[in-house]
């Protein structure tokens, strides 16, 4: 048989894009595809929301922090965790439903990655690039006043997808058994932890970001740097908040 | 092009396996298909546990509500968010993680599904069967201790995965439609609900399941007997629980 899927092994994130188009019919027989994932109980707990408007994505962009890709890319895609279509449908047949609370956000949070993860692997398939925009969370609040998502309907995933018009190089991985287990967790020594972090380590790029931030250790750099403490908290709080707001923590 | 993802849209979950085994290559080749799935500022917040041995498949089972796929498949893999391992490494070179919060927990979650879902898709691509277990996150705590997951560590999603022995029939969707929202999201008029569900609920086994359950709609068939708000405050509540104790809510 040959490997229908090893461009999976060869995927990139792709955050430079041709200005091209891309047409409505191939949006929706990718949608169409993303459909076809597992979901909780067949309830299909998310919606998509589809951004292509110049105008729109440039309201979207501050809360991405701005990142480049969500101006240049030709769409951008919001998958959120949607409770509130199939809440309305039990309201309307005269069944009351319970799904104000966490568990019932995280199932729909799960239906709606594993959504957004069959879109982008249909859209690599046909040759798109994509880029996951780790900034949903941060500003999930934002998002839903710009995108008008009601009560129930919390954004999980944002993807900016287009034609690529550079193909970087493909960054490392750790070795795969650092993340595999058998049978139970195995527990990680020091020398196992020298072992699987040292070819991330000596990177080129990892040794030029610890000497630009005047670092000790490339640990530092995300520490201190990328993913610090105070944000951490500060979003944890704001998403927290989200989650009540849009009726999910009424345990 | 020929449409290498053809196979998503014709994809079933599979819950009948053949008794025959799943090498540790192929397995190995799978994980390193799904470990190019995107991941946030390339963490990999994730960690797969293999479960082959059937004395602890067997132990596994009642966590799963002795849903029959568990001992059935020949591997059952739980894909966790993790922490653990990022945070070990940051702690040995000098740098303090600010990652235990809430918004750290979903990040990883989010890290977790993306791999679980690639995963799963590369499987289906080299003819595999998979059944994702919505169990996994009812009964959280006692799959911690089974699988001996250490603080930081916490399963996001189950899956069976063999040989299909049979073909089940495809499961209906929701048309597109109900699905995407072009600019921003179009609330549900009750004329769209009543379109949007009414294949589902003129489906033969819908109209069994309402009969079956004396029910007058497949809505309270959702309401009252499968998704019940009752189970679903328990499982929030010892969800969040699980949070706490793996370390994730010290905002």
């Amino acid at each position: 048989m040959t490997d229908r899927t090893q461009f999976l092994l060869e995927r990139r994130t792709i955050r430079e894009y041709s200005p091209e188009p891309v047409s409505e019919e191939l949006l929706r027989s990718l949608a169409e595809k993303a459909c076809r994932a597992s979901t909780t109980g067949n309830m299909q707990l998310y919606s998509i929301v589809v951004t292509r408007n110049p105008a729109r994505k440039a309201e979207l962009a501050p809360l991405h922090f701005n990142q480049r890709m969500v101006t240049a890319a030709p769409v951008v895609l919001t998958f959120c965790a949607d409770f509130n279509r199939f809440n309305t449908w039990c309201r309307q047949r005269n069944a009351k439903p319970g799904y104000d609370n966490f568990l019932s956000f995280f199932t729909a949070a799960i239906d709606a990655l594993l959504v957004a993860q069959t879109f982008c692997i249909a859209a690599e398939g046909e040759g798109f690039g994509i880029c996951y925009l780790g900034t949903v969370t941060y500003n999930a609040g934002g998002i839903i006043k710009l995108l008008s998502l009601p009560r129930g309907v919390v954004p999980v995933a944002s993807v900016t997808l287009g034609w690529p018009s550079a193909t970087p190089a493909a960054t490392d991985r750790l070795p795969l058994d650092a993340i595999m287990h058998d049978e139970e967790y195995k527990d990680y020594s020091a020398s196992d932890i020298d072992y699987y972090y040292s070819a991330k380590e000596n990177l080129p790029d990892s040794i030029k970001f610890v000497a630009e931030n005047s670092k000790e250790t490339l640990a530092q750099v995300f520490t201190d740097v990328r993913y610090k403490r105070n944000d951490n908290v500060n979003f944890s709080k704001s998403l927290l908040q989200v989650l009540e707001e849009q009726g999910y923590m009424n345990q």
